[in-house]
């Protein structure tokens, strides 16, 4: 008995021990999936460390200065730093501002009631900051300032409370407010300058190539929706193509992401190919558009797997159209994220688009015609419902190119190349599309890879035009330079 | 010349004064406005100052124990007050565990290097605050990290950094840890005090509360639907109605809230009518289904507006199978939200579902026949694409009550009361459903007011369940001295 028991523990033991090891592989396998996913959360991470060590290393010697409100600079890195440089631009400004407004109004609070006693001042204090607490964070809800900020208005009631409450005299409370804001300015200006310096991420850059991802998206599971549905009665998807299939449902729900990275993005000063006010809102409105189409796609997908008898001989008939609306919306879409990507004016989606309203006419006759009255009503309306649909879809993509030209000419993109070709940017883009980021729909999804540069050398000729491109070819080279670094640095070191 | 210029600038500053007053008027208005549409936020404003007001107050006494260190009462009532109990606990809860654990640790690390002199010490324990910033900061982007530790983990990156760095030695290192936590500690308590207390709000019965609503908005959508459509052609639509219609739109985009509704639910006590471990995921399970449903309902709408041709023949041939599809599945709807409403067994819907279903199957019939020979497909085909998302829609609809049965099953929902009818919601709920709510789709939908006691007093008899009931009477009372609180006290001040 004691022995079997012995043996027991023991193989309970070493079934922990296997069960232990099994958990930590599936633990530094998940680490490497979300580093393989976007190696810029790596980079980040070790942007936070140096920011800390560089805090750390000026602690030393501002010791004799701001005595122990130096934990103000570390507490300002650590809650300022933020993924984007548009979140630590906004944060620093919002941390700034508030505690240069709150400090002052504190310590005109605390003149105000130095003469009032020893009692009557602490009572008038408290009210103030019982006042300027409920007042603060009433102004929280407004949905305005609840974006742009919050944070601000977090630090606004902190700074005022504590410096009304401290009970210190004149002359130390100004030199704590006036320590506060050194802090807080040092500590910022750490973040700011580590977060533009070292591979900034930037949230505008990020919320284009959000905004065209989502498009391509949409265009993938359009151009895969037609063969998937027709060939459904054939034989079975490979999992690739329905991963690519339900690339829409992220569209679905990525409204709060798209308006955060908005939000970010106007904090941003210009930066790559982006001028100063780079219209970011229209992006938003671009975003509704695709999320409006995507609905109908995912009203779309319904039908694939819905158990409607359809009559082999409707498919026929209708195939030819419903293929031409589906792929040729699809290929305008991707056209249409090609364009924003690479920043030219969207005018090649046009003949798709042509093409897809021509093939809506085409089966609106079709269904005009007497070809149906032998057929039994049931058995059309799955097709002549994705069909129906289909039409739908394709206005939206009309509405699609439509926000995108407003955003296209308000945002000066160039006219089109005619070098670049929609397979430049496919090929490109299976990759990507086909990799895990679809599965895990991350909300911001990452595209580190540039596009092709905006302008070839050989367009022009002026001297201040050669000098743009001599400029943007050093922009160019530099992100080059970064995804190299990223590339051959960080990947394999995250995939080895 | 000088007098025309002389009165224009009078005008001008005339006019400006009225456009001021107009800003002026309009500020308050909107004030009024938020406050109106949940008169919690006035109540939760009011809580921080007073939740200031006593920190303020242990302040003075408390100045020589903790000395400068005091100010971390103060910005952790600020930083951890949250609007709900679940938000405040968790991230009390966060900062508190954050604190002892980076606490110790730098303690230890600061006994690990304190003996590698003076060049050795501030290297290591710059290198050990560069690896945990950098870790903690990575781990941040794991999701499931993000969801319920992120604060947490910000925390933990402050304190053990600044109390690595702060230079000081063995004794004043410990005291500083130790002042620290506690600071947290009476912080943290005070918020949890009054956010429990006064007039507590609870994620937990606003998640509730919200996937309630949305499943009665989508009831209301669909009731309205079917009258919209057939009459579209008759005249235009009213705005009330309109409203109605659309409240489905709420829903397309709630994904975010109800997730950080739940995950705060799961941080709070036993509350109200929610037992230990009440299966909060389960809301989130209906609130997915809901959602594909409301993708339906989108779909559906887009017909109201379209301007495809209908002959009036169709309509009145599919109007009555339409008609009973969606008015049915809405009221199947609004019985299964005045089920999880009033937390009794979902069974009054089932009715409803199964007339929706027989519907659905009457309109497959319907289409069978044989009177569609003579009609022309075109201008059939919105009819019947209506028709047949409605059949989807009938299929939601299901799925829904079956998840609904899942979580009466699950959260031990009482068995129906046959008192309860659903004129008693619908007639209590037009107010809310039209009330502003719909138009502005805030994040938290509210619902200041209960429904019915969850059960009447004569239903049972034996002694401990009389107890319990008395015990509910108890709460019922108090909820509804809350409400009483809150419509007499601050809703006319509001209003007036």
């Amino acid at each position: 008995m004691v022995v079997a028991s012995g043996s027991r523990d023991k193989t309970g033991f070493f079934t922990q021990g296997v069960k232990l090891k099994a958990s930590m592989v599936d633990m530094a396998r998940s680490v490497r999936k979300l580093g393989q996913e976007d190696p810029r959360r790596v980079v980040h991470s070790l942007k936070v460390g140096l920011a800390l060590i560089l805090v750390s290393a000026l602690y030393h010697p501002f010791y004799n200065n701001f005595g122990t409100n130096t934990i103000w600079i570390v507490m300002t890195v650590v809650l300022v730093f933020e993924f984007s440089v548009g979140a630590t631009l906004g944060k620093g400004f919002n941390r700034g501002i508030a505690t240069l407004l709150a400090g002052g109004l504190a310590i005109g609070a605390h003149h105000l009631t130095k003469n009032l006693g020893r009692v009557g001042e602490p009572v008038v204090l408290g009210l103030l900051v019982f006042l300027q607490g409920s007042i603060s964070t009433f102004l929280r809800f407004f949905p305005k300032i609840k974006a742009s900020y919050d944070y601000g208005m977090l630090i606004f009631i902190m700074t005022f409370s504590f410096i009304s409450v401290s009970g210190l005299r004149d002359h130390a409370i100004f030199k704590l407010a006036l320590e506060r804001l050194c802090t807080v300015s040092i500590g910022g200006a750490v973040c700011v300058i580590v977060s533009i310096l070292v591979l900034p991420v930037w949230a505008g850059h990020d919320l284009h190539n959000l905004i065209a991802l989502n498009i391509e998206k949409l265009g993938n599971s359009l151009e895969g929706f037609s063969d998937e549905y027709f060939k459904r009665k054939g034989g079975e998807a490979c999992k690739d193509d329905k991963e690519i299939l339900e690339g829409y449902k992220c569209v679905l729900n990525s409204k709060k992401s798209e308006e955060s990275l908005a939000n970010y993005a106007a904090w941003e000063p210009p930066h790559g190919r982006f001028p100063f006010r780079h219209p970011w809102k229209l992006y938003l409105k671009v975003g509704t558009l695709a999320r409006e189409c995507a609905y109908r796609i995912e009203a779309l997908n319904g039908y694939l797997n819905a158990d409607m008898q359809e009559s082999s001989e409707v498919s026929t008939v209708i195939q030819e159209a419903c293929t031409n609306m589906s792929v040729e919306s699809g290929k305008a879409l991707k056209e249409l994220a090609l364009a924003i990507k690479t920043m030219v004016q969207p005018s090649s989606a046009d003949s798709h688009i042509e093409n897809a309203k021509s093939a809506a006419k085409n089966m609106k006759s079709l269904l005009k015609s007497g070809i149906w009255e032998d057929v039994d009503l049931l058995k059309v309306i799955a097709g002549v419902t994705v069909a129906s649909i289909l039409i739908d879809v394709v206005t939206c993509t009309e509405k699609i190119a439509e926000s995108i030209h407003e955003l296209a000419s308000t945002a000066q993109f160039k006219s089109a190349e005619p070098t670049l070709s929609p397979e430049k940017l496919h090929s490109g883009q299976m990759n990507c599309v086909k990799s895990s980021q679809i599965l895990n729909c991350p909300h911001v999804v990452i595209n580190v890879s540039e596009s092709t540069p905006p302008s070839s050398p050989s367009e022009s000729s002026s001297a201040p035009k050669a000098s743009k491109q001599r400029m943007e070819a050093y922009r160019y080279l530099y992100f080059n330079l970064y995804n190299l670094f990223l590339a051959q640095n960080i990947s394999p070191f995250l995939s080895g």
